[in-house]
């Protein structure tokens, strides 16, 4: 019998773990597979051949279960981009996967990982290969992957971005003086996860205010307008905006001209956030605040989606089914039936259409004044951070489950 | 009947307004109270006469129940630090506070709320008014308050930040090239919070690798020799520093010289993490990157602390019943008996023992070397962050209780 290998790859997220156990999960309940492997480092593990056997690990359901709220990638993770210009690093890592008695590989990833499939797949087909079988299962906190309705990871950084906002407005509203607080969130080309700050009003908060997507250019005289129409009528004005807004000329806000200069005196790529915070002490002159929410709006599983860790996993199941029965060159979707009652189904798509593509939100989902997002969207977002998840702890820390330890 | 007026005061916490809620349980079980009343935006409400009635309001135990678990000052705040010259002041607030009625007042906040308890108190005292009680009941984030073992809502940050390394440690470690990641923390003289991020340790977690406390000078050059230390057997090594670092002359890290001018010209005070970043970069050369915790690590209610939030609200009955019992000029606090099993007696201290004081860490709970923190610190850490807590959400998205409307 043929072993399963599982990899992962790209910016971690609290749902990439979730998938590993969905593929973890379809194997321990076939009889095609032998042993469940994990490679180190995603692709790059393969390479060197750094295994992990969780075969036994999680013959324990209780580990299992502890996988799925561990953040982060479990099995390490890589950013490395196939070579494009020769098959030698393909026929290296097939001729690894062989040695090592792989039949099934589901590598768990963004663009770059889909693309690393897509390869490895056109290989082992050009090459008559019997017998092994790679599968991608998507993964991004960014949702900018094309064919399947939504990401795996975005949910759960959806949910902690509209429940910080919650407590973020409360915070700033306490006080009776104006102050502006600007809020940057993940997400350089795609503005999903800004657009999810929209959720903390859900259940009557009262901001953010106003919210930028990166995929409008950003109008700084329209900002400061807006800013101080808001505060006409209120002290604390909350804003979201992506880390990835542009002028209209293209360029970053973050690489406006005379950019900081650190200590050292290099030119210091000061945050989105920052740039409009200073924006507005300069031309509005009241208190004003920058929050990057940073690698928190990620890895925060303590806070994740159940619904999204559910979809994770299914999706890791639903790659890891296609390829014991013999498919490749394939990654597993959501497609959504129904927003109310919430529906999807899991099936796959052909990961070609998916590699170096990027999804952003579309026009219509970005209000005419282009400092909010409408009713589409919400209708969208909502059912994407559904659902609480209950968190190992022991004395009040969150308990996670170590798969090996970094180290040199 | 005399009524009971409630008032908060300087920055947010997790816990300040399980704090109310003890107030509300005391009164509502008492004899003596007609109506409880909350001010808005602390003493400038008083003096306002911005009074919001919560007797009703509290009736519901649900509700009770939702403002334990709402975030920052329901009842608003301010930073008014009472007028030292004159009495006037002092008797605008007490002929505003008899003319309403009110009989009991507490106030919940940090330094500057116990310096005006101490001097209303004292001024009620000196002209013999009869029937007005003010009590004091702590508030700090920064657990820098004398007299109280320790302080309402420093558990719930505390436990914030343990929390949150945990995730970010792990976010960390996925990649094996070096990195070095460092994370700031709120504290300008105290480094209460920045040592809580030892806890992230307790459960398995590797990091932080080094802790910065603002109480020990800073030395540039130890720091980059202990985190060239660190890479030598470890790719992610992680950093906790407090807000207020200051080099050995005093000046503060964030005010180094030739600091961060923004894009206006005009000389940006950067935060220490960010300093360090650019510190590692220019000395070190490899990835380097900066976190700061910001509001975030004060108003997450989702992660609040059980313990903290039970003793907060024992504080706040505590001031209620003295005040009830016709006392005056205390402040509430807890008074640690054992830490394991963790016990605790509530009692209080004369107001003028804790008004303009700091409380800073001891220099035996900072190791040697100055780069973490001591046994010692932990046992006292510990207690502070155990117990996880439920907070209600509707579709995904935390519910909180409004009390009023911030606006103009």
């Amino acid at each position: 019998m043929k072993h399963m290998l599982i990899a992962q790859s790209g910016g971690p997220t609290a749902a990439i773990n979730a998938t590993v156990a969905g593929v973890v999960e379809r194997c321990l309940t076939s009889d095609k597979v032998d042993r469940i492997y994990g490679a180190v480092n995603g692709i790059k593990g393969v390479i060197n051949g750094h295994y992990i056997d969780l075969t036994d690990t999680f013959a324990s359901p209780e580990q299992l279960d502890l996988l799925c709220h561990t953040p982060s990638a479990a099995l390490g993770s890589c950013r490395l981009k196939l070579n494009n210009a020769d098959e030698s690093q393909l026929k290296q890592i097939v001729d690894a996967l062989i040695a090592k008695n792989i039949g099934y590989f589901v590598y768990i990833g963004g663009n770059d990982s889909m693309d690393t499939v897509d390869k490895l797949s056109a290989y082992i087909k050009a090459h008559n290969i019997q017998d092994l079988y790679v599968m991608g299962a998507p993964k991004t906190i960014d949702n900018d992957l094309p064919e399947t309705d939504h990401c795996p990871g975005f949910g759960s950084a959806a949910k902690y971005i509209a429940a910080t906002f919650t407590e973020i407005v409360r915070d700033c509203e306490v006080y009776d003086i104006p102050a502006v607080t600007i809020v940057e969130i993940m997400g350089r080309n795609a503005g999903w996860l800004t657009a999810a700050s929209a959720l903390s009003r859900e259940n009557g908060g009262s901001g953010p205010q106003m919210i930028y997507l990166c995929e409008r250019a950003f109008d700084t005289e329209k900002f400061i307008a807006d800013v101080k129409e808001k505060l006409k009528t209120k002290n604390a004005v909350v804003v979201a905006v992506s880390e990835g807004l542009k002028n209209a000329d293209g360029s970053y806000l973050s690489e406006s001209k005379g950019r900081a200069v650190d200590v050292f005196g290099h030119a210091a790529l000061s945050g989105t956030a920052k740039v409009l915070e200073g924006l507005v002490k300069d031309r509005i002159g009241c208190k004003a605040r920058s929050i990057e929410l940073n690698l928190m709006q990620r890895c925060a599983s303590h806070l994740a989606s159940a619904n999204d860790l559910n979809e994770s996993k299914m999706l890791g199941m639903t790659a890891a089914d296609r390829a014991l029965n013999g498919i490749s060159g394939q990654m597993a979707i959501i497609v959504r039936k129904e927003n109310e009652p919430y529906r999807v189904v899991y099936t796959t798509a052909d990961v070609s259409l998916v590699a170096n593509y990027e999804k952003k939100v579309p026009d219509e989902w970005i209000n005419a004044e282009g400092n909010d997002v409408t009713e589409e969207m919400l209708e969208y977002l909502r059912p994407l951070v559904r659902g609480e998840v209950t968190t190992a702890a022991r004395n009040g820390i969150p308990v996670h489950l170590d798969l090996y330890r970094e180290g040199k």
